[in-house]
């Protein structure tokens, strides 16, 4: 297992960290997408702006998933910048095995809440997710390449399939997989289900769970919510959060599902929160020109893009 | 003075009052405006979705501002409703005296956080907005009618024209204007420059300086920080907020500032968090159809009228 310090060093827990992953749950669901050469870019301008952790793909056949298809060039592209943690997504063990063959910085398995989406998503049981991270520990175990793994877990306020979800499920799926070697956990609200003290209250318990470890929480802004949902988890302890450029992205198993949490409008939370992130919000913006010109039929959101930040003229 | 039992009556302390201010503020810029048949449409729509606070136009020159002509039909259309709390802006003592010619149920008078903002926005000083309180007043004592007079904090949050904002300030102002004989004053974030904590924090003292007496918090979310402050705010013990169907509005003083936070959004948000607000999301959300109809061009906001609620499944 890598070490409580070695997860520290990559997400501290004394500042906020904002993990893109537009490139990867952004991309999931598009009719067209970036080139490879417009990825980089993306990547290079992101990076410069002061985003560090990108989720930039998943082990997923080429064929069926063209949009990852180059995860083996974004891989070498975000080794060769300096300072930035790239993540990717496996959902069974062929991606496993993949990953371990690349230098990927994390590997992400994920576990449902719910045994209704578990079975639906990923045709296995969530004890077979959670073992599924076992191995992914035990093969690293073997392997010169140490990822981190990362489990995250879905649906983790409410499911499209099976509706409420006792949080204390989540708990219980959390601790396991930390139990089968996860160096870090992560709570998503899939489908834009949680309000915020609803996010308060499982941000609280993860807090108490994980104690000196980070945790992560991936929001879906699908019914307003998510920046309040951030501001909650935010107050509740967590200190890395997902969010996507644009909000880019939603999920196949939820209709009407729109995209993750804006980068730009969540890396101003952080700003009007008094948290550092590193994020120069009107490079950050600026970014946006990449998905724009590359998917032009997909839409972007975001109030600060539109507004810009306060002028406190001092 | 309106007794305090009075004020607690239409604005009770012990559940959520959201104020639907579309078709005051949200009419306030626009290029197109409803018919009168269409307002009253809207009007009957959204209280049999269950809101019964309306802000329904602004006592001002009807040459110059055509779509408040109406104002006095408006009255008496909200007058024969059962159950309907209305209210009108003021700006001025022509728009005072107009006020008490009618049977408006409240009467708004406006007072700039800021020096600068109050004489570019009303050409009086803050002191000279607080007399015209005042004088509201006093003009009740000598009237048969007995609106209630509201007294509301522009820019409370920060100021385009001036920047920071100190809520010591605004405190300030709000007492000075419950001195002045308000029976309720609100603290309006009327540039959007507010983050969640900064209005936890104003939202605090408010509720320490009023006590028993509610308060009104006006946000708009140019930035996307609406639902997240709203959620501070009720934190803080908020109980009356204002809300615009589809985020209709603006501020004619803030370039690119756009709407008001969306009254489906802010209801939902209630909602998850417990609060009754006695309103219908499906009824309120297809009034939307009222403003879409009457004013195509006008941009509708929202993220409930696009996803609907969760299915909870129970």
């Amino acid at each position: 297992m890598t070490s409580s310090a070695r997860i520290t060093e990559i997400y501290p827990t004394d500042r906020v960290t904002l993990r893109e992953v537009g490139l990867r749950d952004g991309l999931q669901m598009v009719r067209s997408f970036p080139s490879t050469a417009a990825k980089k870019n993306w990547l290079e301008l992101e990076r410069a702006a002061g985003v560090r952790h990108f989720e930039i793909g998943s082990f997923l056949p080429a064929a069926r998933y063209p949009q990852f298809a180059d995860l083996d060039e974004m891989i070498s592209t975000t080794s060769s910048m300096d300072g930035v943690h790239s993540s990717a997504l496996t959902l069974n063990e062929r991606g496993l095995a993949s990953a371990f063959e690349t230098d990927i910085n994390e590997i992400v398995c994920v576990i449902s809440a719910t045994e209704e989406h578990s079975q639906a998503n990923m045709r296995r049981s969530r004890e077979a997710a959670v073992d599924l991270v076992r191995q992914a520990a035990e093969m690293r175990k073997q392997s010169s390449q140490k990822a981190v793994i990362n489990a995250a877990v879905a649906m983790a306020f409410g499911c499209s399939i099976a509706g409420r979800v006792d949080p204390a499920e989540v708990l219980r799926l959390a601790e396991a997989c930390l139990e089968a070697g996860a160096d870090i956990v992560g709570i998503a609200d899939t489908v834009g289900y949680a309000g915020p003290d609803q996010v308060a209250g499982l941000a609280s318990d993860m807090t108490a769970l994980c104690g000196d470890l980070p945790f992560i929480v991936h929001l879906h802004d699908t019914r307003g919510m998510a920046i309040a949902n951030a501001s909650a988890a935010l107050d509740a302890g967590a200190r890395v959060l997902d969010g996507s450029l644009g909000g880019l992205g939603g999920c196949p198993f939820a209709p009407g599902a729109t995209g993750n949490v804006v980068m730009e409008d969540l890396a101003f939370l952080c700003e009007t929160k008094g948290f550092e992130t590193g994020i120069d919000l009107a490079a950050l913006t600026a970014v946006r020109s990449v998905p724009t010109a590359e998917m032009p039929d997909e839409k972007l959101y975001g109030a600060i893009a539109r507004a810009g930040t306060p002028d406190w003229k001092t």
